[in-house]
């Protein structure tokens, strides 16, 4: 492993707790519109769990491109329905608050000393589903620094499409076999192995995308298989 | 000036000293390969003179895009014919760690303190010629964070090419009158303030690039002409 160059993040879920945070925020927003009597963790589950479906006609082509922050607004309004809520009922500054719950995510404890440390040794830029203004304003919420930033808006497409990660490989000018995927996520490193990337999974409590049955879990044979950061930059020998 | 967002900052020249890193691994380069007789910095300068010309067919979109590596080493291949070298004499792993200078080039004394304290209030990413892999190694070479990195390999294209500074603001999320860029060089300047965004001047020494006339000094009319970062980060209270 003395040849890796870079290390790609995967972000949501991975680096920070995207239904910990989504939940508190949607907490927030109901208790300020009198709807306290709905539960914010179902309400956050199921916001979260329209990302897949919604971003797959993007993968596939069939849909251009949009970011992540219009996904995530339309699927807010989609889950507003569920939830037997007009979107309309809101005040507009009220949704977009709450969409931009997405750009506060709250960031695992051993991020901040895990990522300083491989950051010492490695080459480190997130590679996410995230568009590069989220992950700069996820980043600085949290006090993250990378030495560069991989937005879904440079390849214009969402992972596990091969692209995202050679498209990422070529940015960071690294050949995938130098390059290596930290995530939580199976069907992430899977599509990263493939490319050829090396992969270390990390394991998170509820890091499992509620819109992808067994993804939760990790299957057999990543190059490494570690509690968190701390524990990979021990291996590492960052 | 509240209304500012994001800070570019131009690189090759603005944030290190291009001329004076290039001079000095030149003057190593000659005197490892025997050719000490040679005057390194006119070297340099003839090296750093071909660079504005062998990049205008890419921004006429003539040349499909090629990385600043490419064009540098094309470059180092003519200038050492200039000089009477061949570049075949030398061996390759010469040639190569001659051009890979342009990673290591030296930041100007201001910039770790300076980029730091704007930082603190600002959204900081260089949007530079270099590519991405280049603004990463220059970067960490002088233990440089920003928030994001724009390279030219993510445009295409090169400065001034308005495309190159609106892609930029479009990646930040940023509309340009809320995005600013620091630059050394009336030509990026300018460009810059025709794509709407706001300009800061800072002075740097022997900055100009020796391939475009009159590109020293400063016209008036930037909405900052600063002495160096110190001096932009007092203006701007961060």
């Amino acid at each position: 492993m003395s040849n890796i160059d870079v290390l790609f993040f995967d972000v949501l879920g991975t680096m920070v707790d995207w239904r910990g945070s989504i939940a508190a925020e949607t907490h927030a927003f109901l208790e300020r519109n009198g709807r306290g009597d709905i539960d914010p963790a179902a309400f956050a589950d199921a916001w979260v769990g329209r990302y897949d479906a919604s971003v797959e006609p993007v993968r596939t082509g069939e849909r251009p491109f949009v970011p992540l922050d219009q996904v995530n607004r339309e699927n807010l309004e989609a889950t507003l329905g569920q939830f037997g809520l007009a979107p309309a009922a809101f005040p507009p500054g009220e949704l977009e608050e709450l969409n931009l719950a997405w750009h506060r995510l709250k960031a695992w404890p051993d991020l901040a000393e895990g990522l300083s440390r491989l950051r010492s040794r490695f080459i480190v830029a997130p590679l996410s589903d995230g568009h590069t203004r989220l992950l700069v304003n996820v980043s600085r919420h949290n006090g993250l620094s990378w030495d560069a930033v991989v937005g879904a808006d440079i390849a214009r497409t969402y992972k596990p499409v091969p692209r995202a990660y050679l498209g990422a490989c070529e940015l960071l000018g690294v050949r995938p076999g130098n390059a290596m995927l930290v995530a939580a996520h199976d069907y992430d490193l899977e599509a990263a192995r493939t490319c050829g990337l090396k992969t270390a999974h990390v394991a998170r409590t509820g890091a499992a995308d509620p819109s992808k049955a067994g993804s939760e879990g990790s299957r057999e044979g990543w190059d490494y298989t570690c509690r968190d950061l701390l524990d990979l930059a021990d291996r590492l020998g960052a």
